[in-house]
């Protein structure tokens, strides 16, 4: 994907950086990694379970699975050299093959990596240092096993992608309306694994909101959770499974509430005139139930750089009719509402004030529509930028309206502060989006010249981000999930407590620690 | 409180009770229990921590203590022998104090129940057959103790009553919203025990919703969720203990979500031609987001027997004018908005058509009227129904709209062939309640003639229904909890996995299973 110019003259002009390409991920056949080190019998007990066609230890399958899509991963790929790569890359073709394949593994004390759309930005699927290894790929489960239109509750295979989910689901009438930024690939049980929000979590909900069932094949055996409406039966054991990463089993299926497809959606730009204003509007959509399916809201800098990529005569105009209305430095809000036509028109028609009273300006449906057809772009523009030598990472939190602000200037100082310290000259940008009536999320994206050892220079931001985030009493992820980035961080945010509980699932459901080591609780 | 006449009447010509008095409540001091066992070193040391004052074993303290408000925990009670009462009732006065008193009780291997409101109809605070026990009420921890008006979170100690509650919250300007039929006496912390929801729940949420945070004391030491808002930092430690009824450790403080105090509330009845056809409004109202914040369906049984409590002239006219217009055995339906008036007006607009779509007939805003004001006072009936031999018990689950008419069917069925079986004729009135869009709950009232064994009549009839809700997929208890009533159900119904991890916290946290033995968790 090229390089939108007016995001380079904003990098040349703003970080230095020239925009002449400097490295190339590698091909596929370059890259070493060690060698495969699967134990045979391992490997008959394997193929005696999907076949040999499924248990695949080439090279390019190796590789494939080494990683996800975090900054590290991807500087590890371009860096030619791998450290681990799983010995072999399973695809069972059911829950009971999962669940036999992770009995071998674990007869065995080989470790399991789960692995779905392979996705995760924050190491939840990198190889561990742990021989041997397999990654179990999701891929052949990939079915819409049920469907119930009473109950708008439809169980999917564990491997679907987030488009086969919506293509199913639209030929009934219905959708989900999970749309994370990952949608393209990211799979039903990668959704439930991390706790993901999709970018309409305003009005469709959380997928742990979303989810009413699942089943999941651990070392223990299988755990099943029948959908049924929310009850007092006890802790929550779906609660327990969604968000376990992978290091607690495998899951295999989901059951999700589904909604009818919505007959209209409306998206709608409007501009603050600062950031604190726009919070306060949002805030109180969130604390007045008039949100919107759809909410988020870019500070200035976030705003400049979405304005420069577009660079469109429009957006020029936009920008001066905007500093003629008294927004030097705008702050664009994107919101958007789903579903019959009326029911839109009546929810536009409530917030509308509540926006206007925080000096909101109207930018119509233009900027709403550019937003929903390059909603999940941004991840493709990553090789590129990195060929030119950019650091180019995001990163999330959470908190309550309360400490919303002072987290947003802790982390971006962090960040800044961190960054400058490699004598690399950063852009940070930020939006709030996920709105929830007691806080809302801080989504940040950093660009910045490479250091010339950019591994240091992102575990130096990353670790200033995070302290920041974790003392000014924000979540440590509000949807990347914890993976082996975070790990180091989970004690300190969610306290003893929290993990001596969470190990001691850990003990009953994966005695053998086999399961994705590393990934959620740190070893 | 006094029995409607119409009540009676309806009892003496369906049941064949004829309202005579059969037998009262003993005083209390003529119940006989179990000499106090409190070992006298474990004595001094709660002394110690809580001041003599406030650790109490004199007789009506132990009485009142030893049970809650099931249908057994009231026979037990009339039957003035007393199997069990709790040696000591201890009133610590904050989580310091509370996680004192339970770490002595662990040192002296000495049984606690923790004790809100005894508003449990499941026996969650029945004394177990193990001594020493001591019971630990948190009427002292009874201070609003945060309120964040930014976030609208508000930090209530674990005894603060739903009138407490309410008071300071809306004082504050602010509501919970939570009225489960136990508001008058139940206490914050139990709500978050049990996962009640209250009758607004469709509105409000349930309160494993409202909850963003609390404090627990265990055994194993303090665990502490701070409130923030969902996140994707691994399974929910909030969701593990939420639900736990005591059996993990006792809630000392929760924070919870409030809401701006609404301008206006509007509650009007409704009247179906059949249930079902009730039941598929409501199904449409949840699946397409146009619920009212009340809705509650009523069966023809529990129409007729409302309709003869209230036995006013009004009744009989609204009866002859919906026989007339087809409807000879109407299902009458609340449903309540709260709110500004305007949102209020467009939400009830929304739904009119939907509610007329199934054969809705308005009955105008006088039902609403009257079931508000009269939604927390049958519980008040209880005894003076058993003073006339009448059993008279209620029981709820809950499922998905598909499985929904078959469950009623089924529980219904199981209970009238059961009760009839010990010569008994019952009314057995079901309504619909708390709904979501996969599924709603189902509320039984039965009302019979009390069998010469009426522990043995409860059992049998218990025995049946909650037989039924199993094998029909009903939830075990949509809001009243496990209790020990249920704990027998419970491996049935959420199966071996959800077993073992409970199990697995319960070790954790509770290693030599002291807090609440015989609740949640069967022994």
């Amino acid at each position: 994907m090229p390089v939108p110019p007016g995001l380079l003259t904003l990098l040349r002009e703003e970080c230095g950086i020239d925009g002449s390409i400097v490295s190339r991920a590698p091909l596929l056949s370059d890259v070493r990694m060690p060698d495969c080190s699967l134990p045979s019998e391992l490997r008959s007990a394997l193929v005696e379970i999907c076949g040999s066609l499924n248990v695949r230890s080439d090279e390019e399958e190796r590789i494939r699975h080494a990683g996800g899509r975090s900054y590290l991963d991807l500087l590890r790929l371009r860096s030619a050299t791998l450290d681990a790569a799983p010995d072999a890359v399973v695809h069972p073709a059911n829950h009971a093959e999962v669940a036999a394949v992770i009995a071998a593994c674990a007869a065995a004390g080989c470790a399991v990596v789960p692995f779905g759309g392979g996705t995760s930005v924050v190491g939840g699927v990198t190889t561990p240092l742990r021989s041997p290894c397999v990654a179990v790929d999701t891929d052949r489960l990939d079915a819409l096993t049920n469907f119930d239109s009473t109950s708008l509750l439809a169980t999917l295979g564990a491997g679907m992608r987030g488009p086969r989910i919506e293509a199913e689901l639209n030929a009934r009438g219905v959708t989900l309306g999970h749309f994370p930024q990952s949608f393209e690939y990211a799979t039903a049980g990668g959704f439930a694994a991390t706790r993901s929000a999709g970018q309409a979590s305003a009005g469709y909900g959380r997928f742990d909101a979303m989810v009413r069932g699942l089943t999941m094949a651990s070392p223990a055996g299988e755990c099943n959770v029948r959908a049924e409406p929310p009850s007092a039966t006890g802790p929550s054991l779906l609660q327990m499974l969604v968000g376990s990463e992978g290091a607690l089993g495998l899951i295999t299926g989901v059951t999700v509430r589904v909604r009818p497809d919505p007959a209209a959606r409306r998206y709608a730009g409007w501009s603050f005139p600062i950031f604190e204003e726009g919070a306060a509007a949002f805030r109180e959509l969130a604390q007045h139930q008039h949100l919107p399916d759809v909410a988020r809201l870019s500070d200035a800098d976030e705003t400049r750089a979405g304005f420069a990529m577009s660079e469109s005569g429009m957006t020029r105009f936009a920008l001066r009719y905007l500093e003629a209305r008294g927004q030097p430095r705008p702050c664009l809000a994107i919101l958007g509402w789903e579903g019959s036509t009326h029911d839109i028109g009546a929810r536009m028609h409530s917030a509308g004030p509540m926006l206007r009273r925080h000096g909101a300006i109207s930018l119509g449906t233009s900027p709403g529509r550019s937003w929903l057809r390059d909603r999940f772009a941004a991840p493709y523009l990553r090789d590129a930028l990195l060929d030119r030598g950019v650091l180019v990472e995001t990163l999330e939190t959470g908190a309550t309206w309360s400490r919303l602000d002072e987290l947003r200037n802790a982390v971006t100082s962090a960040l800044l502060f961190a960054l400058r310290r490699h004598g690399t000259w950063p852009l940070v940008g930020c939006h709030v989006s996920h709105l929830y009536p007691e806080g809302a999320s801080l989504y940040f994206t950093i660009l910045a010249p490479q250091a010339p050892d950019p591994v240091s220079q992102w575990h130096d931001a990353k670790r200033a981000a995070t302290d920041a985030i974790v003392d000014y009493g924000g979540v440590l992820s509000h949807h990347h999930g914890i993976g082996r980035d975070h790990a180091a961080w989970l004690p300190l945010a969610r306290g003893e407590s929290a993990m001596s509980c969470l190990r001691a699932l850990k003990r009953e459901l994966d005695p053998a620690a086999i399961m994705n080591p590393g990934a959620l609780v740190s070893t």
